[in-house]
């Protein structure tokens, strides 16, 4: 099963890190730690092997990839001989780096991405093609009345309107070009009801939104504890320090907002209140790749003792979303070869801010699915469900059209 | 369903913290915080009510409960105003706190317990009495021959021997007397194939062993976090720090060496693999009993990159010890009236070194269960569906026979 | 020598708990832990003793004295049993405690506050009244051009004016009364050239600004170490979260800005170069007077490898803060005793943002004194060089008049 | 002035960094953070160039200095580019590196390395070479009879005896060869009285015991905070993880011992009282050159209200030893050449242990000297004033002889 993987924002730090990744999978030059379908509870038959992936993508930056992935060795995040063994192998992939189209209007540029994925699909021979967001964070959309459903949305882009952010601008595309479609950011991307109806139309799932990697990752295991024990948590505080690209996006403070609601949902979610407390993000450019988070947690236990935990995560970010992405890469490519369309709730797992069914377009008859759960382990249920599920069928024909 | 709670060491830190507690949710001067029993997914009908919980026990101290709990409120583990306002009602618990035997033979000594035990049922009228280990931890214990079976050991102590351990000799005597046993120590109890048999001759529940409280219950979150996300766990270090009376004890190398052996199993069983590090228990007596762990964990991602994530838990051992040890005397109560007899494997969640199947008499043509997990997400999920059997049959007379 | 402390902000946290330790001082109560003045090394005849001040001040609140240190004793801050032995003493204080003027125009309230400061001298017998601002933090004030010298500030109260934030009218209605002023805030306070000149011309000393009791204690020994050892510092970036009346002030954008700016400057100072970083100050209503502050410091060293700090502080604000309030209240009753005036720039040991050179009023011919360090160890030397100078001349009779 | 440096160890982390870091200083490539030579307030005419700096030394491992640096730079301690520059220059060092000698008796291998000292000092034409001992930790030597004075030890090693621990036989030979010693370590070293005697009697100097780098430089500061501001520290706990050949010998409690002991006289010295709680040392091979060191402090301020700090320290061990070790060679070799024999307790500043007063051989009507602080900004002001001196005299011969 070839598989196109499709990045919108090739050349930043998690995608450069994730095809360095991919292709070093592929000659044998290292292991699959950091991914998940590789773990034995979830590996199967359904998902693509790392040597069917193939890389494209668009960027707005046109840095080869070798450079990149030269800058990133010296920042640490991936180790400099892999960068100098793959370095023909990653200019290979820079040819099918397309610069993101600029010129016309957004409905010109929209086909131009059509037009991309289709020729990316026709050069390789592709099965079908997965578009993952991993560009810059968006500031919030402004709401449109185009954005209510796909006819409007049709209209308004025919008519020269310049209406969606950038993010959902590619998630339209993906879906018109009949592709499967990732946020790995927590822009906008297929969040929005005209995109819904037109992934239905089409038949192609999407997933997201914001890869899990640090602070919102270890909320997922620790908010459950204090649950679980009926500690009541009273504040919960957090601090990022981040440099590297994605850093000094979110010091501008409108992209910053959409990253910390994302943040703070899963709290409030899991603990079925919401403590005080608040998160900040702050650009520090020395530390790079290497995020510092620091959270400090007061609670209160038996006959309102008070107690506190606070951890430090010093994580390469990069290095944790990157094997995400590919295993992103795999499921949702399975899922689409399997016939499933819509939202991919069960890959909560990976997600801040996890698609739930209030993101389906409800069909007739249709009952509320249960909110997607924030708790790690029961997310980790959820995908080991949907994972053997794919793995069951693979082989079999599947009931609704792939690519 | 009036049920005795019968402490040995009763006069400790936790068995005060536990007593005064259960008083005030009796007065209605404090609410359930750390108890999960009072959890929706496990509240239910097959639990005795707080009101109908009634505390003695033994211990080798002679000081008032009240003065055990003033020094609880100065040193801020219990609200010096619940002290004030129980007064009366800990002198009342005071009456049926008896010395610990020391005259005698072992046999002597186990009889006189089993003598306090049925003294204690009648007193108050209980339709049960459940035993619970908070003494000081001991030693590991040395093996001995009668340890094997319960006829071996009968003939042992019959004939003077000191064979047993003390926390052994109290599990003995509660079989003995048909009650339940629940160690929350690292100590050996009821870990000897002569006491489970005994346990099984008498169709009484038991459970253990030793209350996961802080670092361990970090762990038990934490470590299958990054077996989730494949993450390769390359260094746990632990250091905690703590004074009061455990503290005390558990700075003599042999009670130490118990308890350490306890916390490290857990890494192993979730990762699949023992990273380096240690884990330390230092005695700081100024800290009294609000202990201090820190813990470096180092583990690799994507690519072999080295990250780190550190956590300091300040926690109130007792606070957090108490409500758990209700909740204990609470579920074994619910079992032990329910008919269900060995070992209580669906505890797991209670404990640092939980009693797995091994620790069961097999039956003939029984086939080994799975080794209980040490993930807390898991052992939540048995707890509930354990509790929630116990309430569906609460009412139903139990199949096999109660106390 | 009995002297008067006027506390600006009487009823606020760190006055009552300056307040409540200095009764329990002279009841012997207490010991002077936190005290600079009764360390070995500055101990000396200059100051007045703990039983020689007098306290009294002004708020805008109306709690009595003894009711915001049960709430201070309900939080941990000062011990229970302190505060009910002193229910007689601090309700004596309450007298003394007047309600800030609000009424008519500033040079009235200024006059209202001249007044209540001679009648407290007189009705206690005092040498001098030391006013010490530890109101709320103010936000910066707008400059006027009656800021710049005493006629055209006199002019502008005259002519009715609102010229001056409170904390300035204080120092101006402080120094009008001959009483030297201290300014614990980081608010305006004495640091307007009308104001240093108007303390001039009444032979008045003051000190300031911003006690210094925390992180920024922190910075000021750990800078100086990066900096004697040579390692570059990369980034220092700091969280401190905080409730109590002061952080709920802080919260507001505005006085945030002053305070975190007063906390800026020390590194630069120290360091000789800006590094990268910066610190936030956030409000958990939960955490009340106990500040959590988290800061971490990356720095380079040989060979450029990179390292780093990071540290937690889990200060009581006011705990730290009233024994140095009694300390500045001693000395600067000290220094007015043996006639000095003018900015007492010795006493940057006890200020993040401690009064300089600049501060004085050039005399004709005087040299430019060498900025003040703001290195701890240099401060301490200063401190005890400036101790021992009036501990030598106590006695004596001054050279210039006293109150 | 043409130095040469006789690295004890040279096969060792800290020496193969010290080697680098100077050679590469040497070429240019690299600036001289971590130097405290080089700061402003210490710099000047009387320190030897890096480039006059000769290296060779004594190692028991024969690993070539360019491989330990390549796996240092692969351990991240050491920059790659650099030891791929400076191959040529690290394999012409190794040239100098003597197998440690192990033939014969204790006087046999002692007048073997006089020997390769003074083949050293004449090969490369040096002024003087100064030893400097950073070879493994040895564990605490055994008392003789022998180590009191010069003449017994003499008839001791010629009788054959075994008499010394390594560190004190190379100060012996350096002594002997009219060479200062340094003692990086906490091994025994010069401390004996028949090596004092032996050092005065060649009129040189020596200085030791123990680089101060990590967790005990933040207590030089730390603590002088604590006393300054007279809060009472009521515990610190300290736990240091560390792997590399040092972490490794650390790991054997002998040698743990004496690290430990080295450590902990700090504090009681700068308090003046011993806080409650232990340092530790464990090895986690997986940490390498990057030491983590946590410690947590308690203290009481003003009333008793307990506060805590804690910090986590992540250095590079080897990149912090490495340019203390070039500055002691620099300032050790000036101070000979300036005439300076005995202890040089001056330069207490760099090490964790310093030799003190008592360490010298009292002259006849001596009057003892202050204890050595353990302050680091008296230290600090103490190695100024030393350097200060030596600064001013350089150029002028000195008075007692010289190498
Ligand atoms: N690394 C993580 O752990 C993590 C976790 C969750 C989410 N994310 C998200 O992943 C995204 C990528 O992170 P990164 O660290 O690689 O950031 P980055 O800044 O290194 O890369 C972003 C790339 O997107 C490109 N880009 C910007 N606008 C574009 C456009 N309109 N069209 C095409 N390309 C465009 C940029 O040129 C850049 O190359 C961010 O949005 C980040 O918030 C990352
Ligand atoms: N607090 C926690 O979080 C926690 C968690 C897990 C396990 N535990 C275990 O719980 C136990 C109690 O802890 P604690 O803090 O209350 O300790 P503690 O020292 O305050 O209390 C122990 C009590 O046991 C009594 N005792 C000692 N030997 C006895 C004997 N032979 N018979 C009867 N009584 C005896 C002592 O007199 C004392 O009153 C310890 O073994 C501890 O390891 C506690
Ligand atoms: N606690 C520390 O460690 C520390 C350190 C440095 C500076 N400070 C400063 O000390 C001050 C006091 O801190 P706190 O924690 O006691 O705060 P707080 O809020 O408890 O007390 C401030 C008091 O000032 C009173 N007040 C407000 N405006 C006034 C006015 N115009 N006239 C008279 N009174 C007025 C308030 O009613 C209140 O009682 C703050 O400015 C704080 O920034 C405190
Ligand atoms: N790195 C620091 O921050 C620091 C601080 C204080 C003290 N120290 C001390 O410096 C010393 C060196 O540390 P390291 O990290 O380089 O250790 P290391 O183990 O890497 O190096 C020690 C070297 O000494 C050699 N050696 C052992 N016995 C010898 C002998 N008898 N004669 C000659 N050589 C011998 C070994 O072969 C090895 O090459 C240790 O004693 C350490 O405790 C280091
Ligand atoms: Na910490
Ligand atoms: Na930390």
């Amino acid at each position: 099963m070839r598989t196109g993987v499709w990045l919108v924002g090739a050349r930043g730090s998690v995608a450069t890190t994730s095809i360095v990744g991919a292709l070093a999978l592929r000659a044998g030059l290292t292991g699959p730690t950091g991914c998940v379908t590789e773990l034995s509870e979830l590996r199967g038959p359904a998902w693509p092997s790392f040597a069917d992936l193939v890389f494209g993508g668009h960027d707005v930056a046109a840095t080869p990839l070798a450079k990149r992935a030269e800058a990133l060795a010296d920042a640490g995040v991936v180790p400099a001989r892999l960068v100098a063994a793959l370095g023909e192998e990653l200019a290979a992939v820079d040819d099918d780096v397309r610069p993101a189209p600029v010129d016309g209007t957004q409905a010109d540029r929209a086909a131009a991405v059509v037009a991309d994925l289709a020729a990316f699909r026709e050069r390789h021979g592709l099965d079908r093609v997965v578009v993952v967001n991993v560009s810059a964070t968006e500031p919030a959309a402004r709401p449109h009345p185009a954005h209510a459903d796909p006819d409007a949305l049709a209209a308004a882009l025919a008519a020269g309107g310049e209406v969606l952010p950038p993010s959902s601008l590619y998630a339209y595309a993906a879906f018109t070009a009949g592709c499967p479609y990732v946020d790995f950011t927590p822009s906008t991307g297929a969040r929005l009801p005209a995109l819904a109806a037109l992934a239905a139309r089409h038949a192609v799932p999407y997933a997201g939104h914001d890869g899990k990697t640090g602070e919102t990752l270890l909320k997922s295991v620790l908010a459950p504890m204090f649950a679980m024990r009926h500690l009541a948590v009273r504040s919960w505080s957090g601090t990022n320090l981040l440099g590297g690209g994605d850093g000094a996006t979110l010091a501008q403070p409108e992209a910053n907002a959409a990253k910390v609601a994302s943040k703070q949902r899963v709290l409030g979610e899991i603990l079925g209140y919401v403590p005080q407390g608040d998160t900040r993000i702050d650009y520090v450019e020395e530390l790079g790749d290497f995020k510092t988070a620091w959270d400090l947690i007061t609670f209160a236990g038996f006959l309102g003792t008070g107690m506190r935990l606070e951890f430090t995560w010093h994580g390469c970010d990069s290095a944790l979303a990157a094997p995400l992405v590919l295993d992103l890469a795999r499921i949702t490519a399975a899922a689409h070869a399997a016939g499933r369309h819509g939202p991919l709730t069960d890959l909560a797992f990976f997600f801040k801010d996890p698609l739930g069914p209030a993101d389906s377009v409800p069909e007739a008859g249709a009952i509320a699915d249960r909110t997607p759960s924030h708790a790690l382990g029961e997310q980790w249920a959820r995908l080991a469900a949907f994972a053997a599920d794919l793995h069951a069928g693979a082989g079999t024909p599947p009931a609704g059209g792939a690519a």
